[in-house]
């Protein structure tokens, strides 16, 4: 099967037509195993999908109010591309919320395609009432001026134990979040699309009765 | 703005037109910085909103059914007066739930507005179908009996990493829970019915693409 | 009240009729106090309520495939009998998904009733949509080969931190998972039905605001 | 082999001959098998040893200075017999130190053998100097007055994750904390004395290069 | 009783005269009662102690080596003062050592008195030849180069879960870490010398067997 | 500079001559990040040092008594070569000791040297007086019979969060414990021992007072 050439589009059948775990399994299969984040990062609604290219933000928790309070979030936030995620990561920092409704909608002005956050967010029923697919890992109404500041974006992360470059693709899902590199993501996601037909078939043996060592024998997966 | 004189009238219109992250946003501005509760006290329900006044409960781990079983519980509870919140903490203790339907019945009755609480309950599906709103840390069916007792109440607490006094103001919704030192409250609530209206207006600019940083320099907030 | 001789038709009724936290009540008053699991466990939806016997599963963190991949866990299920139950633990291990879709299928196809896993689970929109009622501790989109391995079944295990042996009874609900052990099951479901005759009438007092003192006097129960 | 009819002489045997893992075997093989403290219980020095009767002390955090500073800590101290062994628990309390120098010297004043503290201690330089053998989770400088209280004594505690009665008899050294119920201490020792004889032939043997197995195969143990 | 004039004079008196756990004391009673460091900073050998003025750093974990290695680190180093000490924090990063034998031979070329480290140390044997007073959270032998990155210094940071600010004054001993405010630190010095002459009689009477209650009613320090 | 042919003999060299952080910091710059074990696994006395050959062992936390006790750890420590280190991973089971004098003993018989165990250790006392140098994650007094069984041995294990394949060298110090891949473990400890000799060179600078902007820029470590 051959993808649109136009990474938007492939994002949009994507999001159509995948799900994270098929998305995993093609990536241990090509040895890329170290790339599903850490079940702490959840959805803020059930039918919450991310796909998009990541845009990395580096976190850290802080004791005063900056001089220039929020600076290298909005300066990132402001140069995001359309068909990007914030990828931020906030080094365990628990005593604010990294994200919420006024980034969320500047992100979608800019064609953002969601959120995926190692920090808590905030204003979650605004979150959900725009339909913003963000995921994070808790829900704290405290704001993060002067507890939470960007150091340096556009860099490597360790975003929920996955090591996420800038541009990287995104994948979530209720199943939680993928990490494809740039390098395989369009080979990853023409075999996924292969692979969902073969599971759809295990099922159907498998609902019929038959036992998992047959069925594993004769299709090689589970 | 000026609010009623009747406290439990302000609850009220508090609960209709504020949330969490603008009553903590006011708080951090007075320099009340250590107001919101942990991630971990969750609501019950989506849509649970807790506002009153703490009566606070002190409870411990226990290993031994006490000889005059639920004693304070029992009478804190049944001192509770109208427009009350019970506030309870008990040290960690993750053996039994501190809290269920048959309190929250005698609470309700009572003239008891939800409960925060920094421990686990039990029968969530009762309280969900009494709309009882009730924020805890988990659920687990066993019963506190020789497993968790009350010590004390009406005393300090630390619930959710938060120090409250008896007396102070509960605010909790899907955001988390926010503790109004008696002191400020009406001041903050004042103060953050006032700043929903500017966070109107910068969520309109914002909408239409505008820059963050624009934004930010001339409304400062985010 | 005498209850059905056979064993589905009583998990039947348990299902139907019981609740978890009154099960831990009467298992609390029988001397088994135990036996409620960790708090960690929850249900994928909210009205998954599991009824049946355990069979065991004992996995192990690994760090390579396998000769024979899934080989004991393919085995296990496969011998799974009509009213059962898989009880799968796995040290901790976070690294991967130990349930799933195809594994769920299979459980159903013999008659499985739910799956309680003190581990993460994946395909949860594909088991939700198949109503297969599944307790896990987490959700993660990873595959458990070269991540998982089951070592043992059929054998003593700790799930939830409840000692869990072959053919005890699983009551899970959305409040929590109990295990009624083998030789005592009957009685704990029989003296569950008769409490919740008496926790109505004491719900109904507490409603009309008599105090939790004298119900407590009267009734005993809280 | 017969002990001495006088606790006291017993532990003292007990401290000279036993070592704390031989203890938790004997234990084991008649069936106690949660006898042995968590690790997180260590000596504040090397050669520290407790042998004594538990003398419980249940500890909780507060948050505000009591009436009656120290009062059950100095009730149940003062009344702390010759052999007896302050066994304390505090419910997980970080903030403050529960045990100290004073502490220390007054259970040394009336015969008291060493203290095990499932918490953190203080004024360790002066406690090594006394040559007070104390086990503690921890060190911290911080006084415990408006940070712990105790709210009883006397009464069953879970002391490093094991239930310890009053009365039972403690066992400590570099591996750890041992509980030995009341009802079988004596028979515990006298095993344990027997058991550590077979430990020295196996050692030689294993020493001259046989192989475990044959060793595990002729003496049963490990 | 007249402490002298210059600062690092009465640092080498606190050395000498004090410790850790009275200082505590005396800043509970002045009512800064957040002063004292959590026990997870320990000192690196066991007769460790140091006495000086604050240099803050502020580091976190990154995942690429950067441009300019080293460069707030070595910057702030750089510019240590006689008298100093670097308290340094770096958000639970667990991956390297932040402090290590370079950094310690610059720090003391330059007059600092010993080191305090939210995290963790290497070259420890080198350090304790040299005895150099460290406190960190442990033991790792990894470099901090591509890890962990300062990225600011002079500013409050929470260290230990205590806020210091730059000069604030750092007094460790083998008790743990207290922080004395700059406007309170030489009365609190003073307090404490004071109090450690009522803590020798304290400690006599006890020794001699008279009651606490007696002792802490004559005296009013337990 | 040449190493010997002989693997003890480098075994040997390496313990006299190295420490752990200049091979953690070589590995660095051949690209392998990930090869220093995770700062929970201490020795058990100051000077223990274990340089030596990867024998892997895989346990897992059990809650039965197995039919052959010990079977697979005695199997694989009776095949244990002259010059290797059982490495030993238990997947977090907290619940027993998994090494202890007696395994010790037969290790030392057949030439091991050392132990590294992420996992408890007991007979301490023993231990240190045999000077078997071992690291381990905590001290606890109880039997692995019932609690810890070996699942398999000669595989890739995780220990101290380092993926360990058998025959990988071991180099362990008061620092902690690193591991080396068998590809590169000649050239690691060649550069090492070239490495030491800069150190030296910068440590002499460093205490003379010089910057460390200068010696960095010189010198190119730190």
């Amino acid at each position: 099967m051959s993808l649109p050439a136009d990474d938007n589009a492939v994002f949009d059948l994507m999001q159509k037509e995948l799900y994270a775990p098929v998305l995993g399994d093609i990536l241990d299969k090509l040895g890329f195993r170290q790339q599903t984040m850490a079940a702490r990062l959840r959805p803020i609604y059930a039918e919450a999908v991310v796909v998009g290219r990541a845009m990395t933000m580096l976190g850290i928790e802080v004791h005063k109010v900056p001089e220039h309070p929020y600076c290298l979030c909005i300066e990132s936030l402001d140069r995001l591309q359309s068909g990007e995620v914030p990828v931020i990561t906030a080094g365990n920092a628990q005593s604010a919320a990294f994200w919420g409704e006024l980034l969320a909608t500047a992100t979608r002005a800019r064609g953002g395609r969601g959120a995926i956050v190692d920090a808590y967010t905030r204003d979650v029923n605004h979150l959900i009432r725009m339909q913003f697919p963000c995921f994070a890992t808790g829900i704290r109404p405290t704001d993060s001026l002067g507890r939470i500041d960007v150091v340096d974006y556009g860099v490597p992360v360790q975003c929920g134990d996955v090591l996420v470059n800038p541009g990287d693709i995104i994948f979530a899902d209720y199943d939680g979040v993928v990490v494809l590199p740039t390098a395989v993501w369009r080979e990853v996601v023409e075999q996924a699309l292969d692979k969902m037909r073969g599971e759809t078939m295990v099922r159907e043996e498998l609902r019929s009765g038959i036992s998992l060592k047959e069925v594993f024998t004769k299709y090689g997966i589970l």
